[in-house]
């Protein structure tokens, strides 16, 4: 990982940091071997930031990384501990491909608490991360060319995922209330219509990232209806689910149309990320391919991983840990809200999320935030500017904040100091002077 | 998994079982939307008898899995416990796409040790065993339709990787040395004057999988440049280098070719692969693409395992486990052979490897090891059938068996069981009778 593109944010364009990129291995004759694919394989602009969002000082609101501090270390310690020393030939020793059993009957038991009830272990696969699961996806359905419909915004790691596989991303407009069903449908048949072969939609139903928006209970069923009709997998990725703020969870689309969905589950953000640890809930007839798929990248998930995560959902109260990182997390998207309200500028808006861990801010048109980014830095704050979470990589107006790993105070004292680059922006704009 | 490949195994080719497979999901409009490359992701036959291997009373000579009861477990359960207990924030947190620092800077240590002394750790990057590394080199390199040559035979989970991305595997026959320069040199020119793009050679020059066959040192160096002369990249896969039998290792292609060779390493043979850390060092000018692709798939290698594996080759005698290791492979190896030349009918013939985990045995032209293997389970013995190490898939008179899990008095056990049903079925092949 590397700042270059970061510190130079304000001032080089990524086509520029690529071009010298390019200049520096261009005398190599293994410039010629790369994959067309390769060219499309980018950094993701959270990646960016990832180093430089730790300096001490600098206030983060840029990683969605959970808050991992609430979590019985000591004892998760003494679980590993025990793993290794009494099941340590099955932990250490290779595993089976589509993950363990007694995982993938717990994952069962989790997706039940949201609204799954026929989810059966043998059409589980065990994945790294869902980020994995995106890639097996992926893999398994999209020739170059293909289209893949997303959320706009949608995640940026998703974004990589799919144009490594040459695919045709295409966004579809949201509102308030989520996925616009109307514009689904019509953007289907414009792509359809011109011979387009779409393969799935990709969507964060549940505090979507970046956006924080939910999609309305009521759209639901109509969207994969509109996509039962046209041939179109479902890919719903739902890492954020359980984090609901406040009452149920709302049915995943999954939940009514088991052969339509493939679920994308994920323990990063109800325990631990560094495990590396999700899973995919398939419909059957696509079960076979999506795993020999899965098997032939890694051989296996972690062995050791996956019971550690097991021996957590069986001997822990995990969802007891839910409701803390609720209360957590809610305490902390009020404290951004509120810090929002006293200090931005008038002319922005932003979300108010049911959930998860991120808010969508709104600059006025005209305003491109990825220039900011550097600014922001120099004041000692982070963020990720909107144009990384839209498969058109222009200028974007917007910008994502993560309220998951900050306490409410940093949280205030990040927006503080945001505010008067953005402000400067919006003033910079308003003069039509260059920002 | 299912075993189902397996229990048809002697009466039920691969072809009629992805033909019913076929029919059971042709109903479904959702057949239309794999992609082309689905159909190349195949279940690896050693995968298949995987589960099948672990049935008591049955001797498996199948499985490469290293034999981890000699490890510390009690010692390695208290490191872990004390990585989370104290290190969790960081142990059970997203990391680096790369990998540690610290894990990287070790590596190249391990590198030196074979012969590697100017690695350097950000031209190292992390991945989930070489499995995933082989992944990520045909993911950057290949297009459908371009050349990858392997030896023949090479490892069944690299043949399927490089499947999946709808490469044209070409193998290049080996002897007793390995590798044959004059042939490779030959089929280069050949595949070459045809205008076919070669991406790159993959290459187990350390007691390959599964001959046991070791690249002679003499050799080595032709091999590179010869890929060199054709802008051919190496790509060197040593995971058994470090587990010779008997005196030093033979320097790999990489040590003296930094700029020509991309190198896999990992741990899964010198230390635990339910970890699945792997690593590929990557010539400075392709490092770039290397990490971005193997970022996009997984975010990052899981920094426990990482963190363990660190502990583990800072405060523990690592060496002195591996001459453990080479006592104990050594041991088996040599039961292996002696049991085939006590038991074995005439008319085969095996290899003598100098380490890692394989022999690689021959029988009379005109049998056909695969239907063997549902007898040889019923004599209560599994090996794996060699047309399973080579991208052709057609009849093969060769099998693979490991000596590394089973201990020497169970191999000589398992080559008194297999013995008469080889001896059958050179008799059968030799009366002209249908096996």
């Amino acid at each position: 990982m590397t700042h270059e593109t970061l510190d130079a944010g304000a001032t080089l364009p990524a086509e520029a940091i690529d071009a010298i990129e390019r200049a520096a291995t261009a005398a190599h004759p293994h410039e010629e071997l790369f994959s067309a694919r390769a060219a499309n394989i980018k950094q993701s602009a959270v990646r960016d930031v990832f180093d430089i969002s730790m300096q001490p000082g600098l206030v983060s609101l840029a990683g969605g990384n959970p808050y991992l501090q609430s979590l019985p270390l000591e004892k998760l310690g003494q679980t590993a501990a025990r793993i290794i020393a009494e099941e340590g030939m099955t932990a250490l020793q290779y595993g089976g491909g589509q993950g363990t059993e007694e995982l993938r009957q717990q994952i069962c038991q989790i997706m039940a608490a949201e609204g799954i009830t026929d989810a059966l272990p043998e059409n589980v696969v065990i994945t790294a991360g869902s980020q994995s699961a995106q890639d097996v996806a992926t893999k398994v359905f999209c020739n170059p060319g293909d289209v893949v419909l997303v959320e706009n915004p949608t995640y940026v790691g998703a974004l990589n995922t799919f144009e490594a596989y040459q695919v045709q991303v295409e966004p579809v407009e949201m509102d308030d209330d989520g996925l616009v069903p109307e514009l689904l449908e019509a953007r289907i048949a414009a792509l359809q219509s011109e011979g387009k072969n779409i393969k799935f939609l990709y969507t964060i139903p549940n505090f979507n990232n970046p956006s924080g928006i939910t999609l309305a209970a009521e759209r639901r069923q109509r969207i994969v209806d509109i996509c039962r009709e046209a041939n179109i997998i479902v890919l719903e990725d739902n890492p954020y689910g359980l984090l609901r703020f406040d009452g149920h969870p709302i049915a995943p689309m999954r939940a009514a149309n088991p052969d339509d969905v493939i679920y994308l589950g994920s323990f990063s953000k109800i325990f631990a990320p560094g495990l590396r640890i999700g899973w995919a809930l398939v419909p059957a007839h696509l079960q076979r391919r999506f795993y020999l798929a899965s098997e032939a990248v890694t051989l296996c998930p972690p062995p050791l991983n996956q019971m550690l995560v097991s021996a957590y959902l069986r001997d822990y109260d995990w969802e007891g840990q839910i409701d803390t990182y609720r209360a957590l997390y809610a305490e902390r998207c009020k404290a951004l809200l509120s810090a929002l309200e006293e200090h931005m500028p008038a002319g922005l808006t932003w979300t108010r999320p049911d959930g998860g861990f991120f808010v969508w801010v709104t600059l006025p048109e005209g305003v491109d935030t990825y220039p900011l980014l550097g600014k922001a830095i120099d004041a000692g704050v982070v963020f990720i500017p909107g144009a990384a979470f839209s498969p058109a990589d222009g200028p974007s107006n917007k910008l994502r904040l993560a309220f998951s790993a900050v306490p409410p105070d940093t949280i205030a004292e990040g927006v503080r100091r945001l505010a008067p680059v953005l402000a400067d922006a919006i003033e910079a704009t308003n003069e039509g002077a260059p920002q």
